[in-house]
């Protein structure tokens, strides 16, 4: 049995979710499971010293093009969402939270969360649109809500993004398979190209 | 007739020089033709806020994988050269020299420069290199090296250099095709699929 594909994405991310609907198809069709990380951009881009890309002159205004160009390239909807972007460390605890109960339920509600923010323009930095897309997977309201907010969570997801950059994850999507790292949805065509044959 | 393809390339850009080895073949494919602009990526980064890629934390690692693996992926030989990057003012100089004088000659020219540094590792910051590297198609040392210092030749490539960013360029290799931009060798697809199809 072939080692899964971890996958770090930072929910705020069109590329990352651009990547989020295509990677379990991808994975599946050869005989690899994913492993899904969210992952805070804004450490990383601290890290390697950058900004979100909205504020970047000239890569700015290309970047919001080149998104939505990217998504009707790979046959993904999407919407540009406003805000755009924002904070996801609620989200991103409520998928670590979700997924230490359940994998599959907490791989659904990324996938609902990205499409709520990037098809619906739902804005999932609040806490109650993380409440009730947790909730369509069986979450507790109460009972998450109170955890969301908790000492133990909050670290939880600090060393989970620190062990991400540990391992050198900077961007999302980032995709590390057998120990090779790849960064971007533009990098699919490559990481098709190792799952089916190899290192290259 | 349809119109050229812009491509903006920095000689010391292993992305521009892959870049250059499949466009003129993407592009009659399509029946277009590939007009060749040098730029300095040194300018760009500053008006973009970042650095050369070895210097970034994370990101720098990441790419001199990258950059290996995505010319392997597109079939070009790669050498990464020592020392990289390097200030590409000189060979830029050049091209657009012999550009004046023969469009065809100057493509050569970029081609022939891009591999000596990427597959010979000949330090193409030199200039006795840019000249020996020009003289083979044919430009005059003696001419060429006065014309290489010369304050007209500086002006001109500095004001080459503004117009692709007032253009939005602020990478390489960069691309613009009926005024739709493409950043990176990555959008080579998406920039194939243009061509093939037109705006999508």
């Amino acid at each position: 049995m072939s080692a899964p594909i971890d996958f770090y994405f930072d929910f705020s991310s069109p590329y990352g979710y651009v990547a989020s609907e295509l990677i379990e198809a991808l994975a599946a069709k050869h005989g690899r499971t994913v492993l899904w990380h969210p992952m805070l951009l804004g450490v990383a881009f601290k890290a390697i010293g950058t900004a979100p890309l909205p504020s970047i002159p000239l890569k700015g205004p290309y970047s919001l093009r080149d998104i939505g160009r990217t998504a009707r390239f790979f046959g993904v909807p999407y919407k540009h969402p406003n805000p755009f972007p924002i904070p996801t460390q609620l989200a991103a605890r409520a998928f670590l939270w979700i997924s230490d109960r359940d994998l599959n339920r907490a791989k659904a509600f990324a996938r609902d969360t990205y499409r709520a923010y990037f098809t619906e323009g739902r804005n999932i930095a609040d806490q109650e649109q993380v409440l009730e897309l947790a909730a369509a997977q069986g979450a507790d309201q109460d009972t998450l809500s109170a955890a969301l907010n908790s000492a133990e969570l909050k670290e939880r997801l600090k060393a989970e993004v620190e062990l991400a950059m540990a391992r050198g994850v900077f961007g999302s999507p980032f995709f590390i398979v057998d120990g090779e790292p790849f960064w971007g949805s533009d990098r699919l065509p490559q990481l098709e190209k190792w799952l089916a044959e190899g290192p290259f």
